[in-house]
C-alpha cells in the first residue's frame, strides 16, 4: 500500500490535487501524516527523513509556487533544536496544523479586506474565475454593498461561466461581455478585482491570459486595480532571477482538433498566463495585509520567510527550457 | 412587378444586401437603372424625380456611412446645368457607371498601397475580417515580402477562422490566438494592419469591439498601427457632431440561448464596435493615398465632396436613441 | 460729431466693447456705415479710403484674434473688380451684412453641433463662463437630454457664478466646485466642454487659466474635452510664429489692494489664459462643424479666408514685449 | 471636576485640539497624566485601567490618523512584563515623555532633510500650509540656499494667505497664483514641496484639494514633487482596506450663504481632501529620513509597530457611511 | 561638351551636388537651360523632350526627397496650352526663375518665422547642424533677443562642431555636450530647435540619428519642439506609401578602420537617420508658414503641387531593398 | 615609512585606487592591517583608535558611495563586547576577511542571477562598461544561452571599446553604434542591462552619462530595464536627503584643448553620470537577490546594516557646493 506521502506527491504530479491553495495543504497534510509514522532514531535522523520526504514533494512540480512556499514554511520548524523526537514531531505536527488553518482562512481574510474597497455604486470588473477575487466581491455583497459587476467570457476556457454563475447565484447584478469588451465598458468601471496565480520579486503579476490588456486599460481610465492572492502565491525563487514559466496549453483549447485540420499554414499559440507589470496595480490583497506591489519581497522574505541563503545557487537551468520567448517588461521568474 | 429601385431599398433594408462596399454599389446601381427609366419631361422634373428616388435609398439604413457617401457622390452630376434630359441622363450614368469601377478598385489600391508598408522579416497581428486589411497582407506576400502574422479568434463570432483561413491559404504563416492574447505577443510584433467600419472626422477609427484594446497594446509597445479603409468609411455626418451608433447584437451570440436560462442576474452586453482615439493610429491607408488619422476632414470633404452647406442641420435627433452609453475619448459621430 | 468708425475704434481701444463677437460685429458695423459716407471718386479712391479705415480698427488692439479676421473677412469684397463706386459699395455692404448675421448665428449652430455629442446620463464639467460653450449644454437641455454639469468657481473673478446662475436658471442640475477640485470629480465626468479665447494654428487652446489643467487630468481619466468655438478665434498670425500674448492681469484681482500692503516679499502673478496643447482636445466645434485640433490651418485659411500672401512680413517685434515668460508645450503664437 | 483624560478626549471630540502633531501629543498627554493618577493594584489592573483610557481617546475622532498611532506607540510600552505597578507607570511614563519629545522634533527633523533637496537657484511650488512642507523652506533659507516659491491660494479657505505671510515675513522671495496656475507655470519649477494630511499603505498621499492635480502637472513636466510628513501620518488601518475617509465641509465655505439663496438647482461639492497616487510622488520626507512612497508599509510596520495582529478584524463597516464616492486610481484606506 | 543637363545630372549621382535645396536648385536650372536650347517644331515636342529631361534627372538619386519635388513643380508650367514653343519656353523659364528665388529665399523666410518663437531668456536645444534650424536662431540674436543654446557633438561625423562654431562667432552663448546628454539638461530647455532631411505624409520626421531621442525627452520634460524645413522636404511618395530609406552609413565612420581589425565578433551598426514620430512635433516651421506636423499632407498636396493622379502606381519594389529592418511607430515612406 | 592605512587613504584620495569594489576593499583590508599592529590596553582604546581610523579613510572621498558602506560594515563588528583587545582584534579581523570575500563573490553572483534573465533569442543593449553587467551577460553565454548585443561607443570616453572587446572576445555577436542610435534600434531590443555607480533610497540610478536617455526609450517601447549593482552602490546618506553629487569632468575629454581654442561663446558642459528614475527600472540585480528599485531602503538598512540613528545630522552642507545644478525627477542625494 502506498503511503500517503507517495500518493499525494504522484497526485500534485499527475495534477489531479489541483489549485495552489489545494496543493499547499496537501502537501503539508501529507508531511505531518508522514512525521507521524517515519521511524527516527534521533532528532538528527528525523530531520534527515523528513527532508527526504521533502525533496519528493517539491520534485513533483518544479514550477508550482505555493508548493515551495507550503513545505518551506513548516519544514521551518525542523530548523529549531528539540530534546527528542517526540518533542520535534509534535512541535512539526503543531506546525502543519497552523499552516493548513491559515491556508484555509486565507481567503476568508482576503474577502473581509478587499471587501472594503468595494463601495455603493461601483462597477467592478473581473477575468476569470479567482476564489480570492470572488471572495471579495461576495464578502462585499454580505455586508450590503451594492455594486454591479462585469464578468469576462475568459477564452479559451470560458471560466466566466462560473464566475457568472457564482455571482448570479449570489444575487449580484452581473453583466457577461467578451474578453475584447473591456476597453469599451472600462470608462464605466471603478474598480478591476483579479485573483493570481503568481506573484515575482518585483511585484509583477502572472494570471489568466487577457489580465495585463484588461490591467492596461485601466491605467489609460485612471480606474484601480486591485489584485486578490494569498502570500503563497509570490514566488520566492523570483529573488534569484528565475522566471516564472508562461506555460502554452494545448493547442485544441483554441481550436478544435476536427477543425485544425482544415487550416494550411495556422499554428495555434495557447498561453496560459500572461504578467501585468507593478505599475498598473494599485494594490495587492493578501491575508496578512493590503500592500503595493512594490512589497513583494517583503511578503517573501518577512511573511513566508525565505532567506537569500536558502536557495540553492547552482539551481538546474534546464528547468526553464521550453518556456516561451515573449516577455514585455516586468515578465517575471519561476517558482 | 417591383423597380430594380425598390428592390434595393428593401433589400438594403432587410440587410439581405451587407458590406459597406456592396451597400455602395447597390444603391449607385439602382440609381442608375431608376435613371434610365424614369419619365421626366425637363431636367428639373427629372433631377426631381432622381432626388425621390435618392430619400428613398437613403431612408432604408439611416446609420450606414457608404451609403449616403455614395448616393451624394453619384447626384452631385444633377448639380450641373445640362441642356435636356437626355444630357443629364447620360452624364448621370457615367457618374455611376465611374463611381462603381472606382468603388472595386479601392480595395486593391489599398492593397497596393499598404504592401509598401510590410517588410521582409515583418511580424504582423490583425483583427476581425477586414477586406481592405486583407489585401494589403495577400498584395505584400505576392510581390515577395516574407513575414508572419498573428490573427485574432474575434469573439463572439469567430471572423477569425475566416482570416487565418484566406492567409493560410496564400501560404502566409500565420499564428491564430485569442483576443486577450494580443498584449502578450505584441512587443514580438511590428505593425498591426486592421479595417474599418467608419472614420469620424476626428480620426477616431470604429471597428470591431477589440480593436481599440490592441491599437491601445500597440501604442504601450510602440508598435505601429496600419488602418486600411476606403475612403466611402468616412462619415460625413460627424462634421454635425452626429456620434457613430456602436451597435449592441443578440446576446445569444455570447451565450447561447440554451445556457442563457441558466444564469441569474446576469445581462449580456454584446458591442460590436469599439472606438479606437486617433492618438493610436500611426496611418489610414485609403484608395486615394496614404494619410494621418486627423486628415479625415479632408477626405469627406475633398475627396468625398461634402459640404457644411449639404447638411440638413435639423437633423431628427430620435436616430440616436438607442445608442451605447459608454463612450471613451474618441467616441465618434455616426453616418 | 466723432464719426462711427472713430467711436467704435476707440470705444474697443478703451475696452468698452468687449468679447470675442461684439468687437468683430462693431468693427463691421463701423466698416459698413464708413463705406456708405466715405466719398470717392473712383473705385480705386473707395478702396484706399476704407483701406485707412481697416489700418484704424486693427490699431486698436493688436493682439485682439477676433478683430483681424472680420475685417480681412469683409474687406475681401473690395479685392474684386468693380464697374463704379456704387456697386462696390454696394457689394461691400452685402458682405458686412452677411458677416453680421453669419456671426450671429454662430453660436446658436454651434450649440446644435455641441448638443449632439451630449447624451442621457452623461455628466459634464465646464470652466469659465463661455457662451460657446454654453449654448450646447442649452440646446442639448432644450431637446430633452438629461444630464448634470459640474462649473468650477473660476479665479480670480469667479465667472463660475455666471456659469450656475444661467444653468441653473435653465433648470440643469449643477454642481459647483472649487478649481482644485476638478481631478477630483474627473472619473465621474464624460465630457469637459470649455470655449476658447483664442487657437493657434497648431490646435493649442489659449483660453481661461485653470484650463490646460482641467484638460490634462481628463486626459489621465479618458475623458473627452469638447471645446466650442467660434471660427474667428482661430488666430491667422500664428501661421507666421507669432505667439498669443497671455496677458497677465492686474494683481488686485487675486489679493485685494488693502491686503497687499500686508505681504513682504510677495509679488502676485496673475496670468488670464493658459494654453491647452492639441493632445488633450478630442474636438473643435465651430458653426462650420466640429473640427479635430490639427484642423486649425485650414480653418484659418479656407473658412477664414486668410493666404500666406496676405501678411506683412516685417511684422513689429515690438508687439510681443512684456509677454509672459512661461511657456509650456503648445504655446501658442498671436493675432 | 473632570480629569484631564476626559477633558482631552471631549477636546478632541469637538475639534478644539487639531491639527496631527497636537492631537498626538495631547492624547498621549493625557494617558501620561492618568498612569500617574490611577488605581490599581496590580500591573494588570494597571494595563486593564490604561486600556480603558485608550479606548476613550480612540472613539473621539475615529477616523484621524495620527491619533491611533500616537497612543499604540505609548501603549506598547505596557505589552512587556514589570515586577510592580510602580515600573509600570514609570516605564509608561517614560514612554509618553519620548514620544511627545520625538513628536515636537519631528518637523525640525523633516525640516533639516528635505532642506537638502533644496538648491541655489531653485524655484519652489508650495499648495496648502503644511508645517512640515514650511520647516523645509524655512530651513534651506536658514543654512543661505537661495530660491524663490510659488504659494497658491488654496481655495476654499485660502490658507494659501497664512504661506505667502510666513515665507514673505523670512525673506523668501514668493509668487503669490491662484490654483488653476499651478500648470501655467509648472515648466519654470524644479520642486514642488506638499505635506499630508495622511497616507495609505500603498504610498497615495491624502493632502489639500488640488494638490493631485499639481502633483499630475508636475509629473507631466518631469518636475520633483516631495511630501514633507511625519510619520504619524501613515495610515496603519490601511492595511486592513480601509479608506481613508475624504470629508466633504459646508457648502457655505465655497458659496456664502447668503449667495447660495440665489442659485436654483445648483449644489454645492465641497471635499476638503484629495488623493496623490504614489506615481506622482518622488519622495516622502518623514522624521526618520527620505523613502519612496511604496514604503509606506515599512514605516507603518517597522516605525510605527503596527502589526497586522494587532487590529481587529471586525471593524465596524459603519465607519464608511457618508464617504464621497468619487474615488481615482489610488484612493485610500482610513485611520 | 556635355551638355550641362547631362553634367548636372552625373554629378546629382556622383553627389557632388548635394544638399537638399542645392540639388533642387541645380536640377531646376539644368532644366531651364535645357529648355532654352532644346530644339522642337511644336508644344508637344518641347513638352515630349522636356519630359526626357525630367527623367534623367529623376533617374539620378531615386531617394532623394527634394528632386522630384523641384522637377515636378517647375514641369507643371507644361501642363497648360500654350499657342508656341517660344511662349511655352519663356513661360517654362519664368517657373524655373521663380523656383530659385523661392527656394533662394526659404530659408531666410523660415528664420524670420522661427525666430518668433524664441523669447528673452530661452535655452534652446539642437541637434545637428541644419541650415535652416540655425537661420531661426540667427535670425532671434539678430533682432535682439536673448538666449543660450546647448548644442550636441553628433557622432559619429561631429556636425555639432560646425552648429558650435557658426553659433559661436555670432555671439550667441553656446554649450556644447555629447549627444548622450541631452536628457540632463533637458529640465533646463525651453525649445528644441532641430531641421529635417524628409518629412513624411504623417508628420514623422526624419533626421539626423538622435533626433527622435531627443525629441522624446523634450515630450517627456514637456519641452516644446520646433522642426525646421523647406517645403521640399516633404516626400510625396509617402502618400503611396513608400517608406523614407534610413541609410547606413559606411562603419569606418564609427569605427576607424585601423580599428575594426582588433575586434572580433563585432559588427558596426551606423544609421544616419532616425524618425521622430509627428507626436513629439509640436510646430513644423516652412517658408509657407508654421503647421502641426499632421498638416504634412496639405503641403504636399497643395503647396508641392502633387496629386494622387501624378504618381506611377506600378513604382518597382526594388528600392526598397537593402533597407534598415528597424522602424519604430511613425516609421517613413520614401521619396 | 608611511603605514598601509596612510598610503591607501593616499591612494583613494589621489585616485590611484578607482571603482566602487576597489575601493571598497582597499578601505577594509588597510583598517585589517591597522586593526593587528594597533597598539591599544583596553577594547575602548582599541575602538577608539580604529574610530580615527575609520574617520581618515572616510575623508578621502566624500561622495564615494562603497567607502561609507564598506568601512560601515566591518566597524560594525566592535560594537559588540569583548572580553578582551585580543578578541576583539580577531573578530574584526573575520569580519573584515568575511566582507572582502563577500565583495569578490558579489559580481560573480550578480552573474549568475542576472544571468538567468536572458533568453535564447534575446537581443540585448548595454551602456558604458559595467563589471556586474557584463558578469551577467558573459555567464548566460557560458551556460549556453544565444542572444546578440548592442553596445554604446559611451561618449566621451569611448568606454564601449572595452565592452566590445570583452564581449567580442568571449563569442558573443556584438553591434557597435553611436549613443545616439539606441532609440533606433530599441524596438529591437528586448533587455537592456546596465550597471550603476550609485542608487538612492528612492531607486533612482545614477549611472554612466545616457543611461537615463536609454531607460526611457527602453520604457516607451515596453522594453524591459535590469540595473546590475553590488548592494554597496546603495548611497545611504540619501536617506538623509544629501544629493548624489553629479561630477562635471574635464571639458578637455570633449572638446581637445587644442580644439577648444578655436570656439568663441562656447562653454563644454560635461556631466559625468545622469540620475534614471525608479518607474524606467523593472529590477536590480544584486548579490543578495533581484529586488525591485523601491526596495532600495531594505538594501540600505537591512543589507548595509545602517540606520537612522548611525547618521551626523549636522553633515556639512559644504560638501554640496559646485554641484551640477541640473535634475529631472529622481534626481539624488549623495554618499
Amino acid at each position: 500500500m502506498p503511503s500517503m506521502l507517495a500518493d499525494t506527491a504522484e497526485k500534485i504530479k499527475r495534477m489531479e490535487i489541483r489549485g495552489a491553495g489545494r496543493i499547499a495543504r496537501a502537501a503539508v497534510r501529507a508531511l505531518q501524516e508522514h512525521s507521524s509514522s517515519v521511524q527516527a532514531g534521533s532528532v538528527e535522523e528525523f530531520r534527515e527523513k523528513m527532508g527526504e520526504a521533502e525533496t519528493l514533494l517539491l520534485s513533483t512540480r518544479p514550477t508550482a509556487v505555493s508548493l515551495p512556499n507550503a513545505v518551506h514554511s513548516v519544514m521551518a520548524a525542523l530548523r529549531r533544536d528539540y530534546p527528542s523526537v517526540g518533542s520535534a514531531r509534535e512541535e512539526f505536527s503543531r506546525a502543519c496544523e497552523s499552516f493548513v488553518i491559515r491556508s484555509e482562512q486565507a481567503v476568508r481574510k482576503i474577502g473581509e479586506i478587499g471587501a472594503r474597497h468595494i463601495r455603493d455604486g461601483d462597477v467592478l470588473l473581473t477575468h476569470c474565475n479567482s476564489e480570492a477575487a470572488l471572495a471579495c466581491m461576495l464578502e462585499a455583497w454580505r455586508i450590503g454593498r451594492d455594486f454591479t459587476v462585469f464578468a469576462t467570457e475568459v477564452r479559451p476556457r470560458n471560466q466566466g461561466l462560473l464566475t457568472i454563475g457564482t455571482l448570479g447565484e449570489a444575487g449580484i447584478p452581473t453583466n457577461f461581455i467578451v474578453d475584447s469588451a473591456a476597453r469599451y465598458f472600462m470608462n464605466e468601471v471603478d474598480l478591476v478585482v483579479v485573483g493570481a496565480d503568481a506573484i515575482s520579486v518585483n511585484g509583477a503579476v502572472v494570471n489568466k491570459i487577457g489580465t495585463s490588456q484588461i490591467a492596461l486599460a485601466a491605467h489609460e481610465s485612471r480606474t484601480r486595480v486591485m489584485v486578490a492572492a494569498e502570500t503563497y502565491k509570490f514566488a520566492p525563487r523570483t529573488i534569484l532571477g528565475e522566471y516564472i514559466q508562461i506555460e502554452e496549453r494545448d493547442p485544441s483549447e483554441v481550436l478544435p482538433s476536427e477543425f485544425a485540420g482544415k487550416f494550411r499554414n495556422v499554428r495555434v499559440r495557447n498561453p496560459a498566463f500572461d504578467v501585468t507589470p507593478a505599475e498598473y496595480v494599485d494594490l495587492i490583497v493578501t491575508e496578512a495585509g493590503a500592500i503595493p506591489p512594490q512589497m513583494a519581497y517583503i511578503i517573501i522574505r518577512d511573511i513566508l520567510g525565505w532567506d537569500i541563503g536558502d536557495f540553492n545557487h547552482g539551481v538546474s537551468d534546464r528547468r526553464e527550457e521550453g518556456k516561451g520567448s515573449t516577455r514585455g517588461p516586468g515578465s517575471a521568474p519561476a517558482g
